[in-house]
């Protein structure tokens, strides 16, 4: 559909629109994971999506939940949290309200889903992976730099138990990334910071595979509601970037 | 975008696919809405999808929540349930394991904004209206028939405000109306019911307004990721689907 | 003990006393038994006492609480709750208040208690049945519509491990019926209904078996305190209820 | 009612009925008030029956819950519970289970109404007084000596307040008072202790007040259901055992 | 340190400090032990340290945490409670409240660990022993009367577990006991009574065992730091009344 | 006292003890502060005590709790959390667990205390500083670690203040820092890390003033009791650690 992406050139051009410290349209933030950033767990990665940054660590259990006990299956679960001065302004510690919020469960619920997604269940036996996503300092974006460094942490824990011969077959199907895109004064964009999503009048989360399939899209109208062509002209963004993040997964991870 | 549309017509024929009950792909299961389904609430409806059933109440409180406080503007949110053998076993009750899980509390964030979607708050003045939605029987596309019942208590209870003089003006910008399609054995469907949803590849729900905008688009691969042509298909069929649910909608509201 | 009964109809005429619609004093409001109202549970049972509706469903599980376990017997154990707007003014829902309120749990402990009178635990073998009661509208006299119509489902739950052959010998002992009754205004009357109960003096909740005895009776004095006399005429009152009530029951199950 | 008693005094000799160390059927334990137990609350009450001891205290607070903020009224309020070991084998303490059970508020909820019905609320104002019963050794009847023990931790109070002049008039309407009564063997009995409550066959809870009047009447069938007949002569027994408990309040307090 | 003992003398003559009810300095409030306060529980002491009152219970449980299954050895915990009226305002009932606050799970951390310093954990077998900690009237000194009453209770459980030979060998091996010592005014001082407590720049709360050894040593300044010679003046004051009071566990005792 | 500094020194060499990492007893472990480590809090931290790495963040909030409201003071507060895999093996989040473990509260309200000596409430004015510690590594000695990089946040959020104007005098009194020290083998060292901590006999979290005065002592005997002399050498040992701490935090402050 190149109609769509020349469509999509002129309209940033024609508005003479600019985004924060100069970014273009389709320009992602710059993006950063640090491996092996904390020394315990299996896998730890710390990834920066500008200055998003979270901490994605990967625990390894021997053990599943009730729900696939005796079937030779494994597990891959996620748990997401924001420092409560990540933002702006301190939230209030979930631990100390005493429950998880509907945003955060929400958010694990779709790192989980978009994770496991990555990985051919047999082969990882009945083990589970815990994928924790800290939120370290929130600037728009966390649940995706969530995904795509909880991806890499993923990809490590794997490492380590074939090395540690707790699985004999990696059960790595593919790479996840993701990325948000949204319609900011009319004109689509990528990768979103927090003011642009907090002025958005639409944002929309895209999960894909490294082979290009959709995992996840979850397009969101917070004022006006959108079109099908501005959906579209989001999905274009969405899959370039997505395909730049997960080049940058594979050059941290050394492939 | 004809040929995706003749694709999908083709692809079903093709496959000799059929739906229980004999369903049609593109077919919805038989709607039903009951007005004033009990007695004491401002708006009640009971929507029927199929065997799905979702009593809709209304609630108006003439106050806002802390943060929309003199600002002189109303707010619109939503509480889902199921009640506790809506569902082919028994779930426990969230009141009595003393909290709400992460799919209901993501499910009613989706109702809130969907129907907040329809309104004009500031027209509303500084009044709440809770949406309850409560699950009495479930057989697939429980959110979405909330969504689309919901708007129609909606509506009921603005009447109601209207009458007492509660408020000057109608509120209502559009209807909303909402409704799940997805790929099932390779063929994109509408409506889902409990079975088809189990067994599907990929599953998105999609809100719409009256205008035919988007206000929420959610796809999820279940097993295996899904194109930009099956997306594409899904959100035709969706279009469609609520634009016949919306007709629905003003049929039974007498319009 | 005519002397009490003809001092009640003497009180009753010699005041002019008048109900709402109409309704003498030892009159029940109309009661229906929907059965099978939903198609999950084993037992499903939408019960009516005037406008107050409570959808009762039996679920049946193959295992007992812990404290049983492995004394080959079962157990009967009762849920209830108000949807929140069955109620004049929406009541905020316990799943999101995190807990349920004390009033809730010594219903739903009465109800449970008043239900395990009817069966031979015996016979039930190691299985539990859990009596949901969820009140869709509330107009006073919900505990005991819930204990009427919960008995029906639970006979309806035994049908249906018999056909199953899940057990083999009918639990049933004896059908159990409940109503309340009061003093309003000076005078006993049967079966309050929510205006009549808020108003009242006194009330109380009597259940009974089919054979006559005695399962609960709880009166509470809500503002003044109560005469034997008064309680013997309440109890009078009661006594003919649940012999009304227990044959509607029956007519309901086609015996 | 005479017979009944003669049938009572019978029914008992006939059967050589005999109760642990030596009780008549109609007989109290040994009953002790120990006034100023503590030194704080504004009441502060041991109660002994028999073996079972409760700390009532009564403690003044000068607001009101909300839904009586500005009518001139005060409130009663009871909180129960049981120390860890109070019983024959440790439960898990409340507080840290993070919940009060359903016995635990349906007994506060007992005692609150019960000794709401001694006061003239009006005269006592805005101000809440909450009767704490704590109970450090049961032994069969904590609800009744915890109503029985709390009515004289609220005259306590009552004194206080006015003796420091927070309140001008008495707020005292009459006392009250509570036992339970049982069919033991088919015998009634007069407060039962542990040994008899779990082994009888219909128990009731019976709270009156110094005039004769009836402020709860709470009777279960635990085995198989009661007669009218039984359920007279429970009342009967509980009519005496409560004009000895005011007796023995009027004795502690001097009066 | 003779030196550091007669600096104390003088400190206090200088300045003709004066404690309530005339105590001296290093002078312990009256100590009681009330053993078999209550029926139930294998052990059951009232300790009261002047107006502190502690009910303590030793709770005997035939297995031990998941953490210890199956290592041969057996575990001491202790819980701690204040009555809500045990202090001079009335506090909120944890148990309502559904949480224990920091201070309670602090104390009984402390209670906890102090405790077990006196057991032989392999000599008490696979059993668990529950120390219950209730003040009944608090007074300044709770923790460390319940760590003095408790140590008592729990030799009175040994005692009944080696009369029943559930264990073969006493797993005594030393008593502990525990006093507060504080800086009032610039005066070291022994067991601080509640408004001591309040008024201090600094407390401390020791635990040494029978044969001088220090098992907790907790000093806190509330308002200004304290010296290293402060220090040294109030451990000088707490091993002797901790030697005072451990005299008075063995009279309890009838050692 | 050289003679226990010699003691010590003699008691070292003679044991020929040796640390890992070849630390001598009395020596730090590596020592760093990164200041500005997020951007949003008024003052953020990363202290790193060796392999402990705690980010410290303080928040200003305009307003302080219910108890301060109408005093002229402000207050500071601590929260305290491990990142789930900050430790060997995962553990699980208190706010997916619904609430904060007794060691969580222990230490906030120990970090909290120890901060608060720091501050002349009076110049802080009604305003609320939050002191979060969040630990993303952990390898012994979290809580310590915590108070001295807490401190330093402290000061800064007080530079923000006054560069604010939103308080005219500056609030701090003096630094305090802490240190572990602990008996480990028989010998005393200094700043115990994980493994230490785990194996030692004896540990002591000890808080100091910038002017040497203790604020908090807590010293725990984990197997035996711990001697007098033992104490001494603890103390000597935290002295001179605290010394150098404050140091660095000046150095890192640019003092």
């Amino acid at each position: 559909m190149p109609n769509l992406k020349d469509a999509l050139s002129t309209a940033i051009s024609d508005q003479g629109f600019r985004r924060s410290a100069g970014r273009a349209a389709d320009e992602l933030r710059q993006i950063r994971f640090t491996r092996h950033y904390t020394k315990h767990a299996e896998g730890s990665v710390l990834v920066e999506f500008g200055d998003t940054r979270v901490l994605c660590t990967a625990s390894v259990e021997n053990s599943v939940p009730r729900f696939l006990k005796g079937k030779g299956e494994g597990w891959i679960t996620a748990e997401y949290s924001m420092l409560p001065r990540a933002t702006h302004t301190r939230n209030d510690r979930e631990a100390s309200r005493g429950k998880q919020g509907g945003r955060t469960l929400e958010i694990q619920r779709l790192i989980g889903r978009s994770l496991r997604a990555m990985v051919d269940l047999k082969k990882l036996g009945e083990n589970t992976i815990t994928i924790d996503c800290d939120v370290l300092q929130a600037d728009g974006g966390t649940r995706t730099a969530a995904i795509t460094g909880g991806a890499v942490a993923l990809v490590d824990a794997f490492s380590h138990m074939l090395k540690r011969k707790t699985i004999k077959q990696d059960p790595l199907k593919h790479l996840v990334a993701a990325v948000s895109v949204g319609i900011v004064k009319g004109v689509p964009v990528l990768d979103l910071d927090y003011e642009e999503d907090s002025g958005c009048d639409t944002d929309m989360n895209v999960v894909m595979t490294q082979l290009g399939g959709f995992v996840e899209m979850q397009g969101t109208a917070e004022g006006k509601s959108f079109s099908r062509q501005e959906a579209d002209s989001m999905l274009i963004l969405a899959e370039q970037g997505i395909q730049a993040l997960i080049a940058k997964q594979q050059e941290a991870l050394g492939w």
